[in-house]
């Protein structure tokens, strides 16, 4: 045994979280050792509300302390328009843009046959669900814009067609302030194909 | 706010760690959404307990968990020879070797003038104290080879040289597996002075 027992337990803590090896999770711990008092209560704190307060919006399946969540229940929101999004995280992304004002649907995943995920792995259903609902006008299918994410659109895609409910992609192209000799040959074939009238 | 008040909270704590930023707090906070709970309250409980639990040793100054640390309590270890190191991580260094039998004294910083620290910012005093025991025959200055490192040894080699114990520093030169081409010229010159007789 090298460390007293409390330190080599938080180490292995550490440990846990991805892309943290022994040599990282080592200095941490030593760096906790010094932290102020409060500080690492409040960090003790936070991770088991994370674990404990958070769950998913029953509704759109965004992570949310409150069900349905603030922007669910939101009542200033353009209810005709839903995008559909991979993780959570991409809610948080388009939040941050300040300019999309629809509501949004978390699929948790992507249809991936390699890894065996299928359509009922995603939420798939509970956005058929959400459809019937007549108030929605256009679905913005915004999944990654890989594989696995042009398969999950284009699948729902298909379903939503009968219902006439118009479907959307986001833009591919070159990435505002990136180099045109530096897009590789897939998004800048993407752009020219795409390419706009000035 | 576009992150529920657990989470966002929860990624401030993250972001207070040494080389987190914005990006990875974010991925750590989002993970642990998805840990076990078990792992998150264990978690959550180390991080207490090495703030409450842990304490500095007070014959040698290693974090311990119980007072004399288990190092200054262990009889069977040679009581002879004193190992002086910067850090606590250099004790926990020394220990996993498996060679080093003796004792330790951890300074917790070393002599550095332009960040204003001297030798009765460090425990210097208490090392002194200790050497007034007559079974130390032999102290090893195993400070950082750096120039703090360096000139902390120097001071305490001058301290001690009255006493009449033995000083001695870890051997410099090239690191094992190392390519001599890669060794920087501080180093190659610091080992081919101190070459060995094969």
């Amino acid at each position: 045994m090298h460390y007293p027992e409390p330190i080599s337990k938080l180490i292995d803590s550490f440990m846990k979280l991805p892309g943290i090896g022994p040599k990282t999770a080592q200095r941490l711990a030593f760096y906790v050792l010094n932290m102020k008092e409060e500080d690492v209560v409040s960090f003790s704190k936070s991770l088991i509300e994370v674990k404990r307060e958070l769950l998913y919006c029953s509704v759109c399946g965004h992570i949310t302390d409150v069900d349905p969540c603030y922007i669910c229940s939101d009542k200033t929101r353009d209810r005709s328009t839903l995008c559909v999004v991979q993780d959570t995280k991409d809610v948080i992304a388009m939040e941050k843009m300040r300019e999309y004002r629809g509501l949004y649907h978390v699929l948790h995943g992507a249809i991936s046959p390699m890894d065996g995920v299928g359509p009922e792995d995603i939420n798939v259903p509970s956005l058929l669900e959400r459809l019937k609902d007549d108030e929605i006008k256009e679905v913005i299918l915004a999944t990654n814009p890989n594989i696995e994410g042009e398969t999950t659109a284009m699948y729902i895609q298909r379903l939503i067609n009968p219902i006439g409910i118009k479907t959307t992609r986001p833009a591919q192209g070159l990435s505002i302030g990136g180099d045109l000799e530096y897009a590789d040959e897939v998004t800048l074939s993407k752009a020219i194909a795409h390419r706009t009238e000035m």
